[in-house]
């Protein structure tokens, strides 16, 4: 029988494709065609099934899906440099050279970190799109919607025409998916959040939502409208599969009930929350109730970063009383497959037949994790970025031992730091 | 004027001494003679005054002090690839191979982290002293007293005569010093920890405890003594300036008094304490209360690591909401000077002239921390352990480009790999 072709074979010491909890299999070759997964099999079967055109042997390593930063704003890392959370400086800086160059330093540092995927919102979300689409990393991009001027859109309904646009521009794409981002629960009329819901309903697009990050925007919603943000989100018809609520930071028993009567999924950024607020979200009881869970890096700021592996290890750490390896798995789990679901993308986050082929690769050789039990709590607990050696988004290697492969780092470098003493100096 | 002969000359784009909050020094040099720090001098001026045999330069790179591992069970990294916290396994596993093998395997893991001094509390303390002498790394050896019999000493005046041998033999030595390191506060008698109080004393040594890290053990000690262990500990005469009190999860008002009354330093471990107790100590007002703090990796098991960069940022995280960048000084003092104070250490921690060279330098050009503002907010916030390219103790280098000179990781992994799955087998 001749052997199937097929564009990369990766022949790991372990795969772990997040399909299952406890799932790893050891000596096996992951096979990729057309940027989808073609085969998972044994590495002893794998060369006389397929005739790969790339053959890599990673013998110290763990194949496992690309992390899903299920929630960050890419352009705001050029505002890590200077000591404010860089909103006075918007209305001077804001612009797609801003965009451009930010996501770009963005992209440099998730693909170091095995991050495959990403949710952004942000103004000049057409540039984060081109972006992304020409570095080849996946995204969803979250398409701003405020009642206020902006340097990128004038009205609500100005916000809409150009989401609608982008949207019309970027369907069936191969990497770039398109969702609503409204600002926030406190900042929107109840006419756009209806028009958001109508508009969501008929064209069968996400919602990405800041919900409950802090007390005070919820008593401000309660000054306001006389109930709690989830309550008015609820009345006004956007509490559906289709929303994706982030942080969460304040939730009491009532408002997880209605999360998950209602399907809403949660983007938990724990550790961006204790900075930011003080306070942790009530992760455990999220899980306990079922809520789909997935993570994210967070707010702009001076602690700005896109490290999904301390969000993750946070929620980990938030639900280790019990056994550290079950807490280990469903924070994992939240990091890759739980973040594909929580962005509508079916073939993203666990590595199966037919899923795209977004890919981190990590090399286990080194004393954070040993002696190696079980990888992946290990992984969670005592690994991080340091460990990740390549990156594939579908199918396409982007990271190789380290080195970015499309990506000019020194160039993006140099733009990003130029931003940063613009930015501090004022000029 | 002939040039002054060094040992070592490292030119660095940034050198922070931590030597106070906010001083960064640009293009200096850190001279080095006899293992100990000689000047630190603009790099320009440099090479006209000192002649040093080794000259290395790091461009993108910032020096600074080592991190301090204030509290750690170096063996017990071989527990971590079991499903339990080892005290199960111990009896049946624990002797000096386990130890020496453990503890090389942990000083793999704080090189690579850029930790060049940890504090140690395990049994068989004389192995541990004996290979961090021999890898050149510093240690502060806490020598264990309890009332039960283990497989290290049989009784209480037992266990005291082995750590004055100990103490004994290492007077004097450059790098390993010892403290008294009681099992816990409920576990003694009234006349060990009697004892030891008279010993530290009369010897001028420290006392490192786990104190208050669980409500459970606060709960037995109130059932058992009518009193918080604090306070017993106050009774017994143990809280003074020489005893370093780790943990500190569960702390009153009370308590926090009662701790800066009596000049008693506190080793935090936040990023452990929730992961063990689902608790977060109230660091901020320890700091407020002007308490001197430090920062340690914390417990034994399966989520076991040498991570104090983990510890460090969940320490900022948790003072960040007033100022950022003071909070990141604040954790990164803590996680360098204030470990060499809680563990009687002054030439330890920050960069001085006559200080000890135990230096730590990282590789800021990556994107972690690009476009960067303030390094050091930058650093503890954006950074870990992937930026350290070199890591110095006295003047040698242990570390280089990422790399161990002096311990074997190879055969080091190999032997910990062995250990794991025996422990695993339970053979």
């Amino acid at each position: 029988m001749p052997a199937v072709l097929a564009d990369l074979s990766i022949e790991a010491r372990w795969i772990v494709p997040m399909t299952m909890p406890g799932r790893i299999l050891e000596d096996h070759t992951l096979v990729v065609r057309d940027g989808r997964i073609l085969d998972i099999l044994p590495s002893a079967a794998a060369p006389q099934r397929y005739a790969a055109t790339v053959l890599l042997r990673r013998p110290a390593h763990l194949l496992m899906p690309g992390l899903v930063n299920a929630s960050t704003y890419a352009a705001t890392s050029l505002f890590r440099a200077v000591d404010s959370d860089g909103t006075a400086l918007e209305q001077r800086f804001l612009g797609t050279d801003f965009v451009r160059d930010g996501v770009l330093a963005a992209i440099a540092e998730m693909l170091r970190s095995g991050i495959t995927c990403f949710a952004d919102r942000y103004y000049f979300p057409e540039v984060t799109a081109r972006i992304a689409a020409e570095q080849g990393m996946r995204a969803l991009i979250g398409m701003p919607v405020a009642e206020t001027k902006s340097s990128w859109a004038g009205s609500s309904a100005d916000y809409l025409t150009k989401a609608l646009d982008l949207r019309d521009e970027y369907r069936g794409h191969p990497l770039i998916s398109t969702a609503f981002a409204p600002h926030a629960p406190n900042t929107l009329s109840d006419a756009t959040f209806a028009r958001i819901a109508t508009l969501a309903d008929e064209l069968d697009a996400g919602i990405m939502i800041d919900l409950h990050e802090s007390a005070d925007g919820i008593a401000v919603c309660a000054d306001r409208h006389g109930k709690r943000p989830i309550e008015r989100l609820w009345d006004l018809g956007l509490l559906t599969p289709a929303l994706n609520a982030v942080h969460m930071a304040h939730a009491t028993p009532g408002d997880i009930e209605l999360a998950r009567r209602t399907g809403v999924s949660i983007t938990l950024c724990p550790l961006s929350d204790l900075k930011a607020q003080g306070a942790l979200p009530p992760a455990p009881s999220f899980a306990a109730a079922g809520i789909p869970l997935s993570v994210g890096s967070g707010k702009p700021g001076r602690h700005q970063n896109q490290d999904v592996w301390g969000e993750m290890k946070m929620l980990a750490a938030m639900s280790c009383a019990g056994s550290p390896s079950i807490a280990a798995w469903s924070a994992l789990a939240a990091a890759t497959r739980g973040g594909g679901a929580a962005l509508g993308m079916e073939d993203v986050g666990s590595l199966d037949l037919g899923k795209w082929a977004d890919l981190c690769c990590l090399d286990l050789s080194g004393p954070a994790v040993r002696p190696l039990g079980d990888p992946v709590t290990q992984l969670v607990f005592c690994g991080g970025r340091d460990l990740v050696s390549d990156v594939w988004v579908a199918g396409r290697q982007l990271l190789s031992d380290g080195m970015m492969t499309r990506l000019d780092w020194p160039g993006v470098a140099a733009r990003a730091d130029a931003w940063g003493r613009r930015l501090n100096t004022g000029d």
